[in-house]
């Protein structure tokens, strides 16, 4: 069907405006209108793609408009057009503008979802996409890693966009610095709502990444501004910057499990930054400091309660003459006028200097030079708990200068104050869930660094120039911001607030209820079983939010085929087993994920259950992932194998998930990968994964584990064995802790099962 | 004396010109006159330094002045105001000029002569040193290091200066960017005269060096432009740029033994220079280039026969993923629009690859990262002489693309072309000893890369906008340079053209008139013995340029004390002994340096002589240094030690002699250290030192030589050992050569005495 409807009005408009020129608006509706369209397309001619949805979609937009007539290529309504399947968004060429599309239910075949730029040569500038969605547009497999959008070429914009739910490696969003048309670009990420980014388990889940190592010698001049950042919790860094002179202002991070982090490149500002956390979760971070020259000032931090590599600043130790890929040394870098609130240890030094590992690792890997010609200044700490340690030295902070920052701190002394000065303060309403100090230091004397008159406005954007004062906010009046107002960001048209819904409850009483109401159920509804018993052949899918409980009484009996799972959890699967008897064949699993095509997350929490006569108990493969799995109050016994997540052997940093949690739970007669859980590759920045081991009992177990350890969880960076009892287990170790991260035990009770031991470094494949 | 001279017209004119503040000129002539001068300087006061010498005279200017008021410190009369002594200037504040002051006879005391700050927080801004001159003003020992110049702050300048004889370690001029206040600099380095600085013997001998590794990720933004370089010889880097956004514009670099180097740092444009050889020294360089953007384009390359390093283009393969101080990977840099005239394979890659060296130097030395991304267009070559090879490849240049580049070769066929086109072209005389193709090939259609259009003129300053051809120069009409013509370089009264002068020769027929007019001569003149004997008890000191000769029957005795020289080689002292026979007493020494002071370069050149009866033939201490060591024709026997050149142990490159010769010479027995010429610490960018042996004939020779080697050359990167006779000489080899360097033996023979062995690779010292 051809739709190419001409517009005369406008171009009679424009004769009558005396202008000759006559532009078009073309309407197209499948692939050849578009690129006949595109092809044709003179400056100010507007494309406009019919509502719809396009499947398998490769739309190639090149162009030539210019500054005041740009070329668009438009939703007919914004919202209306869905792009789905393998699809994807290319373009070059000058002032070109694309608005109003949906990415969804698909994947793209290329190394981008939109890539500005359609070959190597032929890149985009002056080119925006704006008031789009890009939603769980993810690749079918976790490992294989792809961008949803890379900026090549100069000036181009990424607004109002809303971006969410990258679950595959690779960075959200790129800037591409290799070649001299993508060097100082200028290019521009604002009013963007970038929403939740799970958990990926490794590294290589950045939102952002600007450049690389390798063009970390690049002048970027890229500007993210007035972005929301909701729950982008990817990895440690939310934002990696690696190249010179970008701009990171005004963003609000709110409850994202990262930092910021001037990881490569130099001379960064951050600017009037908010980051939002809730006082309790210590993966909220702040902003992470290596290298040269960059001026973070005017930030807000509040309630980040984010540790070392986490902390609100974190300012790192470099390698001596650090190879390109590494820590180069923090040099002249500027902390000055922000105010940080309730925020513990808000400034660390010498964050991860390991000398200690000096034994272990090559001299190229030894973080051992401290922070050279940096200020420290002007900065407002107010603590309602008062803290005890707001400054924290990993290693010596002597090339710092700390000037005229104050500190309430509630009576608390303070140890190694780095002359904080120390006032009554109180806060200040300065708008929804947000009070902060913004007076009663007037008399502190402003330190006045090199420099420091181009620091002419505070966070709220007040000039400094009259009655300025310390903190990031200038003692203004009444404020009332409303920063988590999400209509602020993103697009015109697709809120993420879902409104509460209550859950319903199917009640079944035999195996083919429970099939057809598992499937006919909406995410988050609960299946309940009657009493008796549930004999299921084949494995039971799930791929939504769902929850199978009983009174107790219920009994599921898995006689399906050796090597399938009772419980088939499939992408987005997330499952709550509640108080439910689940016996197998002995040959056949409990639970288990695809083994391909894992396209996002599952999750797994089993309560108050017995599992028993499988194979194994759970088996996740290679690329599946679930940021939790729990087990609790259940029975775990004559399996032959029990929790397996020990196939991601990529050694990247990846493992198949965050944090597995066994508490109060009793494993009797599992004879082999009783608990196996694995992640490898040296990386001092991946931060898990958490293993909690807590109030269970394994009696009975291992006797066929091939390296005779009870417990694997080789690599997890944190691990907590507490209060359990070991017990008549034929292995030599219950478990080895890695001495130098986070992997403690206490108060187990080991009988007749080897010992728990701990080796202080790791010997493990670097990464680099 | 006081004699502060207020000049009241100027004010009166300035009232009369309807202004009220009132300059002051004030005239000094002591270090407390100047200091109150300086203390009460107001902006637009001019400081004047009354004719005279200045001894021990360190100079602290600071003040305020302003863009239309500088401050003004001048000599009275420029250049007749001598800074001599242990003297120093440092400048701190705004808006100073020094000028017309002119340093000699001294060094200074501090790690800089002139510097421009006062302490480590006060750095000078806008502010200038202009119209002096800084003369062989070096420290008393070569190893003790510093620099002439030192930038601070921003916006300084150093202008029409003649600075020439830098001998001890350290660039000449350098810019630092430690501090924010030193960075985006804009500094000017413009007009001056860089005169002779001689060969250093090892690194550290810069003329310019702009940052250093450890601040290579700034911006600096320095202009080094229409400056003189003339035998800028010091080592294998005249001007080393290590830091970001450097310019350096239309500068002449003439007969100088070394190159421009991108060595740390990117985004350098080097635009319309001209590098001036002589057709035969293969020392004189163009430009090497390391790291990321930097753009080479309208330089002229004339005569200029430097190879691998000193190539007049040298893209060098980086180390991967590079440490800091080392090698990065050469990325998007643009060759574009120059002319090579008679210039020997101009365009070499992959320069400094060292894989073959694997297994002796640890990965983080292999440089085996090949250029990305760059281009090499537009260029010209021409060649009187036909060069087969004028791409060499040391390794591929696969990731360069050439395009429309020419050639004339004079019929001679091409190896490796990468598409040069191939053209009849002629030389037209562009200006005195100096003549270019300039046209014959406007048919070839002109690359246009990236950017390209920034690239408004040619070599000349003519535009390109309009019938652009590739080249260096446009073809644009007659042109007439005289770019030696040294006035247009430099202060307005100081020249370094020093007119022909005819020898004196001096006749002296008994030691009392040796030892008188050895004294009374002039550098350069004769001192001729007549036949007879020369009993000498005092070592004869040689301190500027001398010929001691005779027509063969002149005996020089010397019964001077034991470790005590004939004689002595001072600071300048450049000795020519002809025809003598020279004895000792066994215990004393023939020729030795200074063992301490040596504060510039000896010479030695023995002709047609005989050496006898010494404990050491010749003794060069730690830190003495002579270009060149020649012995021809001579016979050197019954010695306890030969030519000693062992002590300077530093192992950080350096060495007693550039080059070392040995010519048709007769060596019969000495016992140890017959030839030891030593270079210590590993550095693939020194270049020397340069041991010939050639048609002698070494006989009882080293039966004291500990190592059991007759000739020792540790370290050396060149040794020539040719149509040599060694017999007879109880060693276990004749020498030991560097395989992997530029050690080469041949048609020698050797008799009894051990062999001569070649090592691929020698372990030595890592410098960095």
């Amino acid at each position: 069907m051809k739709k190419i409807v001409s517009i005369v009005i406008l171009s009679l408009l424009l004769v009558a405006c005396g202008k000759t020129e006559i532009a078009s608006l073309n309407t197209v509706s499948n692939i050849e209108e578009l690129n006949t369209a595109i092809k044709d397309a003179k400056p100010g001619d507007n494309i406009v793609l019919a509502n719809g949805t396009y499947k398998d979609f490769e739309i190639k937009f090149t162009g030539e408009g210019t500054e005041d007539k740009p070329i668009t290529l438009k939703a007919e309504t914004a919202g209306k057009v869905f792009i789905e399947g393998e699809s994807s968004l290319e373009i070059s060429g000058d002032y070109l503008e694309v608005s109003g599309l949906f990415f969804r239910n698909g994947h793209s075949p290329k190394t981008n979802v939109i890539a500005f730029r359609t070959s190597a040569k032929d890149v985009a500038n002056y080119s925006k996409v704006t008031n789009c969605v890009i939603l769980d547009f993810n690749n079918l497999e976790r490992d294989q890693d792809n961008l949803w959008v890379q900026f090549y070429g100069k000036h181009n914009e990424l607004s109002n966009c809303y971006i969410a739910g990258k679950t595959n490696g690779g960075p959200t969003v790129r800037v591409d610095l290799k070649g001299n048309q993508s060097i100082r670009n200028f290019h521009k990420i604002v009013n963007n709502h970038f929403g939740p980014r799970p958990r990926k388990g490794g590294a290589r889940g950045e939102t952002i990444q600007l450049g690389s190592s390798f063009t970390s010698m690049s002048p970027s001049n890229t500007t993210i501004a007035n972005n929301l950042f909701e729950e982008c919790n990817g990895e440690v860094e939310i934002i990696s910057s690696k190249t010179n002179f970008n701009i990171i202002k005004n963003n609000v991070f709110y409850k994202s499990e990262g930092s910021v982090v001037t990881r490569h490149g130099n001379y960064v500002t951050v600017d009037g930054n908010y980051f939002i956390g809730d006082g309790v979760n210590d993966q909220y971070g702040g902003i992470r400091i290596i290298n040269t020259g960059h001026w973070v000032i005017n930030n807000l931090f509040y309630k980040i309660k984010g540790k070392n590599f986490r902390s609100p600043i974190a300012i790192m130790n470099g390698i001596p003459k650090s190879p390109l890929n590494r820590y180069n040394q923090v040099t002249d870098v500027v902390v000055a006028y922000n105010t940080f609130v309730d925020s513990d240890s808000p400034w660390q030094f010498g964050v991860g200097t390991n000398i200690a590992q000096a034994d272990v690792l090559p001299k190229s890997e030894i973080r051992s030079a401290r922070p050279l010609r940096t200020e420290v200044v002007n900065n407002v700490i107010y603590n309602s708990v008062g803290d005890a340690n707001p400054i924290i030295e990993h290693d010596k902070a002597d090339g710092v200068t700390f000037k005229s920052n104050i500190i309430y701190n509630n009576g608390v002394k303070i140890e190694n104050s780095h002359g904080l000065i120390s006032k009554e303060l109180t806060l200040t309403d300065i708008g929804t869930d947000l009070s902060v100090p913004t007076s009663g230091y007037d008399d502190v004397e402003i330190y006045n660094g090199f420099d420091f008159k181009t620091i002419t406005e505070d966070l709220l954007g007040n000039s400094r120039s009259k009655s300025n004062q310390i903190g990031a906010i200038v003692n203004s009046g009444s404020v009332n911001l409303d920063l988590l107002d999400k209509s602020k960001y993103g697009t015109d048209w697709y809120s993420n607030v879902v409104g509460a819904k209550d859950p319903t409850t199917y009640t079944v009483a035999n195996t083919s209820e429970l099939v057809a109401k598992l499937k006919a159920a909406e995410s988050g509804d609960i299946i309940a079983l009657t009493d008796g018993v549930f004999n299921i052949s084949e494995s039971l899918v799930v791929d939504k939010t769902i929850t199978i409980q009983s009174k107790g009484n219920s009994e599921i009996i898995f006689e399906g085929a050796a090597n399938t799972p009772a419980f088939s959890l499939n992408p987005y699967g997330k499952l709550t087993l509640k108080n439910i008897k689940l016996k197998g064949n002995g040959s056949n699993y409990a639970f288990a994920s695809l083994k391909e095509n894992m396209s996002n997350h599952f999750g797994l929490e089993v309560v108050d259950s017995e599992i028993s006569n499988f194979n194994y108990a759970l088996r996740v493969y290679k690329q599946a992932y679930s940021e939790e799995i729990t087990f609790k109050n259940t029975a775990i016994s004559n399996c032959e194998n029990g929790i397996e997540l020990s196939e991601e052997t990529n050694d990247r940093g990846d493992y198949n998930t965050e944090y597995l949690t066994i508490n109060n739970c009793n494993f009797d007669n599992v004879k082999q990968n009783v608990v196996d859980y694995y992640r490898g590759g040296y990386d001092e920045s991946t931060i898990g994964g958490n293993l909690l081991i807590t109030n269970s009992t394994f009696t009975n177990c291992g006797a066929k584990e091939k390296n005779k350890r009870l417990l694997n969880h080789n690599g997890i960076v944190n691990v907590n064995i507490n209060n359990n009892t070991f017990k008549n287990n034929n292995v030599k170790f219950v478990s080895i802790l890695w001495g130098a991260k986070n992997n403690v035990e206490s108060e187990n009770t080991v009988t007749n099962s080897g010992q728990i031991k701990t080796e202080e470094n790791l010997v493990m494949t670097l990464m680099y």
